[in-house]
């Protein structure tokens, strides 16, 4: 066990941006709302699995809808802390902590929230590893850990719970409703025992994040390019340097939608790059042919400061970098890798691992 | 306290279908469902509210959705159990018994089939006295009954619960949830004691849809035409008669939506009507003028049989009569008529009362 300060949320909220691939919410957004928690309510207990027992309940907690919402409209708190306990009411057991569901801006430090105010442990593991658009894309599907019982809260004091045959009815329910709730909701799913857990989630994904947002805030202070500093860091490949040109954005079933364009510099002079986004980072293409795709993950960060720059803020002109890491290995796993195939997302093309292409 | 059995049930399922103005559900499925119940499970106890204590839990059970679905998907009978049992396990207490959240041929016999399974009283009252589309449309909401907690659930197995700050929120989450699912949704809700059932609902509707039903039947084998009767019944007043013409009818936002054109006949000759519908008939115009709209209610009948015809049966060719009548009092007072105003639909008309138009 370790404490979270609010002098960690910093690294944290900015290493989660990167694995968040362009979604998982807003850092900025995410880094006040755990801030304030923490100064108000005091620090969080981060434990590893190990340190629990096997039958405590834990309970994810996140936001659930279109980032470029998400920033307009902040979490109210209370929304959250309603979802969370509507979960654990509808269960009958009390939750020993909460976790993050995803990596990202936003949904990384959530349950820094949720475990501040009301002083429970989280627990530094995920679903995901990375941030992705849909509700049963995670490691713990293939596992038969389930999104249901799902609760979910808005701002205004409304809870919608959900008893559901399986992860992709939560999806489609979740996904009226929050477009329902304005395009915003705070959510609290897959609830799991620390047993299942072990064997389902993604390990350490806090202190990975908290790792990369240090290495990127040190490299800025050095001579060393933060940029290259991150691709190190996971393990990554440079895939783009380049400006933005077009962004086509919309908000569609309660999610960001588009593509971004950008024509090469430096070396990639010459060359054009296309990104596709559903809240996170699906693929990208070079000069019409597919160099990195879902599950692997895509970042883009500003050339200069390393920045991770999520979906809801690209714009035309940034001067951007553009890498690209290989996922987390359970997401290889074939009825994993069926959750989060290119082809899921409409993309008839193979997946072929980042390092295949690029190591 | 009296007993419905089989034989009841053909009565009660046709009057009620008069009072469903065009919606609530087709006779034929809620006859099917309820004789079915009572075959397999016994009898079920009717009661009026004077028999119960103060105290009881009563909750409602209904079908949602577009009529025209629900004729070709019949309900499972586990869903309607699913969202009645989730709605009482939520709230800790057991449900005392169950009731008709409106009338209306499914929706009138839906709490039979429940009470018959579970062998719980069924309470000879309802929230409408005749069938509206919205689930905020009832004689509970200006008394501050709410329709939260709210349980739905298909007949795959997905159940969800709601607990919203007005009855408003729940139309609009279920509306769309009701989409998800097809259309189609077995519905508990408007969870009330007794004592607030004496104040706030609508009392005998079954009795009454029970006497409508047999004075229709019973017309049939005399000398009387079975329209007249029913309008006699009712306090009602003989609209038109008249050949269906155009029927446009669509399934939107979970409802049938639509409009039906007729061609007067016998003393309507050369006239023609409007009918215009959103699950329930809504509003009819002749010659372009209004002379019926909600809350008062409107029934189109076979012109032979007296059979009454719901919206999604309304065919080119049919003869038929359409009949207005008045709506329970209650509909009239400031608050509730808000609800079901014809300026909520749309239409820039004052509510008349359809007995100063005809009386």
């Amino acid at each position: 066990m370790r404490i979270l300060k609010e002098e960690n949320i910093e690294d944290i909220a900015l290493g989660a941006a990167v694995l968040g691939t362009g979604g998982g919410g807003d850092p900025y957004v995410g880094k006040l709302m755990a801030r304030e928690a923490i100064r108000q309510y005091g620090p969080v207990e981060l434990y590893t699995l190990d340190e629990l027992d096997d039958d405590d309940l834990i309970v994810p907690a996140a936001g659930m809808g279109a980032p470029v919402v998400l920033i307009e409209k902040l979490p109210a708190g209370d929304d959250m802390i309603n979802a969370f306990q509507a979960l654990g009411k509808y269960m009958g057991k009390e939750p020993r902590g909460t976790m993050s569901i995803e990596a990202g801006g936003l949904n990384s430090v959530m349950p820094i929230y949720v475990a501040a105010r009301l002083g429970i442990p989280m627990v530094d593991c995920d679903g995901m590893g990375r941030a992705f658009p849909e509700i049963q894309m995670t490691t713990f599907t293939p596992k038969g850990i389930t999104a249901s019982p799902f609760a979910m809260a808005d701002e205004r004091g409304n809870t919608v719970l959900m008893d559901t045959i399986d992860n992709k009815w939560v999806e489609t329910f979740a996904r009226s409703i929050v477009v329902n709730m304005g395009a915003e909701g705070m959510i609290a799913l897959y609830a799991a025992t620390v047993k299942q857990l072990k064997e389902a989630s993604i390990y350490g994904t806090i202190t990975f994040a908290e790792e990369i947002g240090k290495t990127v805030r040190t490299a800025r202070v050095s001579e060393e390019n933060p940029v290259d500093a991150v691709r190190k860091i996971v393990n990554g490949f440079l895939v783009f340097r380049g400006k933005i040109g077009d962004v086509d954005r919309r908000v569609e079933g309660g999610w960001n939608k588009g593509t971004a364009k950008m024509d090469g510099i430096d070396q990639f002079e010459g060359q054009s790059l296309q990104l596709d986004f559903q809240n996170e980072h699906l693929a990208v293409q070079v000069d019409g042919e597919f160099v990195a795709t879902v599950p692997d993950l895509i970042a883009v960060l500003d050339s200069e400061t390393g920045e991770p720059i999520t979906t809801e803020a690209l714009r035309y002109g940034m001067r951007v970098a553009v890498i690209a890491f290989p996922c987390a290995p359970q997401w290889r796993e074939p009825d994993a890798l069926k959750l989060a195939h290119p082809r899921y997302f409409g993309y008839d093309v193979e997946y072929v691992p980042v390092e295949e292409r690029f190591g």
